[in-house]
């Protein structure tokens, strides 16, 4: 399966090393952007209605997967899949957004927790009703939650 | 970006016709499985300490995309990226599911509702502490909710 970037995404770091461990992490978040490349603008129509959309990216600055490794703050050796390092097999990142506003071809949200410039590959509405697990476990993360 | 399956989804839909409109339409939800291929099983350790993952798969019986469609029970044209239909540009497909259970290298797992034999590209630890929104609206679906 072959992807082709939809836009891209901007955010104020410029190197994988100055990113957030995760979206939530800044407080407060910045003010980012998907600007969507003109032949995807249509698609974008009643995206305005919802206060939260999934955005896919690529990854396109990683290096080679690493099936397991010790992520930092823990002791024990885990696999990728269950983390959320950017080391994957297939290195699609996934971001839950606030959706601020939209103008044109730009839409500005909160959360992204990426590189400034990654290639935007997918925007989905966030549905309560089948993506929100509030009874959710954190699995090994829960001590460092 | 050229994506590579890291396995395989075993569902009870035959065809994309029989798949239900989301995977918590079904009631009882079926169990479904995730059968990973033997060079990732590694990259699962410590997976089965989650309760939710995030599966993101290839939606390949998918033939051209459709930027703007009305959808079934609706009257307005709606932006293929404000539905979660699978005729997108990236038809990269995403269900979050409940896991029951990892024996080997095969997860099972609730609320899928893609069609047999999909492509899985990739696993996620789904984290409540961001992929979580129940304040989220659910936009123009929501006269359907």
């Amino acid at each position: 399966m072959q992807l082709h970037p939809i836009g891209t995404l901007h955010t104020p770091w410029r190197s994988v090393a100055d990113c957030p461990r995760n979206g939530r992490q800044p407080n407060p978040a910045p003010l980012c952007t998907a600007v969507v490349l003109p032949e995807f603008v249509e698609g974008l129509r009643s995206v305005e209605t919802f206060s939260h959309l999934i955005l896919l990216y690529a990854m396109d600055q990683v290096t080679s997967p690493e099936l397991v490794f010790t992520p930092p703050f823990d002791d024990t050796p885990r696999g990728i899949f269950a983390t959320r390092s950017p080391r994957r097999p297939n290195p699609i990142g996934l971001s839950v957004v606030a959706l601020e506003g939209i103008k044109d071809d730009t839409l500005m949200v909160r959360y992204l927790d990426c590189i400034d410039g990654t290639p935007l590959l997918d925007i989905k509405p966030y549905l309560k009703t089948t993506d929100c697990e509030p009874d959710s476990s954190m699995g090994w993360l829960r001590r460092r939650a």
